[in-house]
């Protein structure tokens, strides 16, 4: 049987989701809880890696066992061995791939908007009043559409084929904050920290909006990677 | 010459606002900071205390003294003292006094609605989705207008005079996130959460919303104290 479990993380603590030897990650935490609850090794697969400080408001993660176990109680036992900045949210039978049957993500970037910071918006990554937002959010709606990503691809990362459906982009002020949400239908390798610290070079004047949008494309490499604890997967949509 | 300070600060670190002997507080750190700038000690008062743990979206604070300085060049350098968790946001010359000439303050209480503590909510007090929002939005109501608080008043507070006005409470969802805000022209010794923990009683059925409307400035007392790592000063207002 194959099982979806639907947690949620602050990254902050841990080395990214993907387990590593003498490194704490939130599939190596999981894991573990999982070994002991169900007194086996399972292998678990989540929609995506996240990054070191990434966190999550919503992950997917699935496994395989064949013990039986009721729901409620798998989760209750789980979240009594996790530390509290991982929870486990619920747990369901499941037929789709955790990864390969995910048709959308969202990723929020969180930023606040000051000259000095702030005690309580620690959440978000502080900018200055002074960036060109009507060319950011010119930047952003050039994002749509399916094509090459490759510019903004850090390396590291195998995969080989770079195009990638953006569904849709935001930036969104409340507050003090301001959000940009993106959906897509996959991201590559340090992708969204790309485009984010893209477009903030943008919001700087480091970088010109028109050149930009000849060669976004076609030949644009990006030396700007947003750091990564402002980061959040936002949810991930099945059919 | 007397000065205004706005700051904001994370109390979550901190023994409260007034100044303590063998305690971390609020005033204790910027009356430190202020000795090391201006070379002197100086007093500071204001808007009123905040309890242990409690943040502070906007504070006013003021100080008086006869030294000169540069409003910009004061404000970098108390932040450069200052630990991250408490910033001063600006300084200026004032004539109001910054507790007395108050004329109305707001607190926010954030909480969240889940079933399960949230990684990423950990600013917030999580409550039940079965909770009798209802009766908790129409208690909020009855809070309105000038009256004795007395019952909402914890003891170890030497003030007399329990007749306060609240200008506005209301109580807003934001996704998972409910936050109480309140308006007032003054708030007694811990009377905020008081009052919030009364709201989370009815809410779980624990109190009956008519008699509380018969006794509510006339008799009841609280026993319900909402936690304070949850209770934001959000603004202070001066004519």
């Amino acid at each position: 049987m194959r099982y979806l479990l639907i947690i949620s993380y602050n990254g902050r603590a841990y080395n990214g989701w993907q387990i590593q030897d003498n490194a704490r990650t939130i599939q190596g935490e999981l894991n573990h809880a999982l070994e002991i609850v169900l007194h086996e090794k399972v292998d678990t697969v989540a929609s995506g890696r996240t990054d070191a400080m990434v966190s999550a408001y919503m992950q997917t993660v699935h496994f395989e066992t064949d013990k039986k176990f009721n729901n409620d109680k798998l989760v209750h036992s789980l979240n009594g061995i996790l530390d509290k900045d991982i929870r486990v949210l619920s747990v369901a039978e499941t037929t789709v791939h955790a990864r390969y049957s995910a048709k959308k993500k969202t990723y929020l970037y969180k930023m606040y908007i000051s000259n000095i910071d702030l005690p309580l918006y620690t959440d978000a990554l502080r900018i200055s009043p002074n960036l060109d937002f009507k060319a950011m959010k010119k930047f952003i709606t050039m994002l749509k559409g399916t094509n090459d990503f490759a510019g903004f691809k850090s390396s590291g990362s195998e995969v080989k084929d770079n195009v990638r459906t953006i569904y849709k982009t935001q930036l969104v002020r409340d507050g003090m904050y301001l959000y940009f949400y993106i959906t897509g239908n996959g991201f590559l390798y340090k992708m969204v920290r790309n485009i984010v610290g893209t477009m903030l070079k943008l919001g700087e004047g480091k970088l010109d909006l028109n050149e930009l949008k000849r060669n976004l494309f076609n030949g644009y490499k990006s030396n700007y990677t947003a750091k990564p604890e402002y980061l959040y997967l936002l949810n991930v949509m099945y059919d």
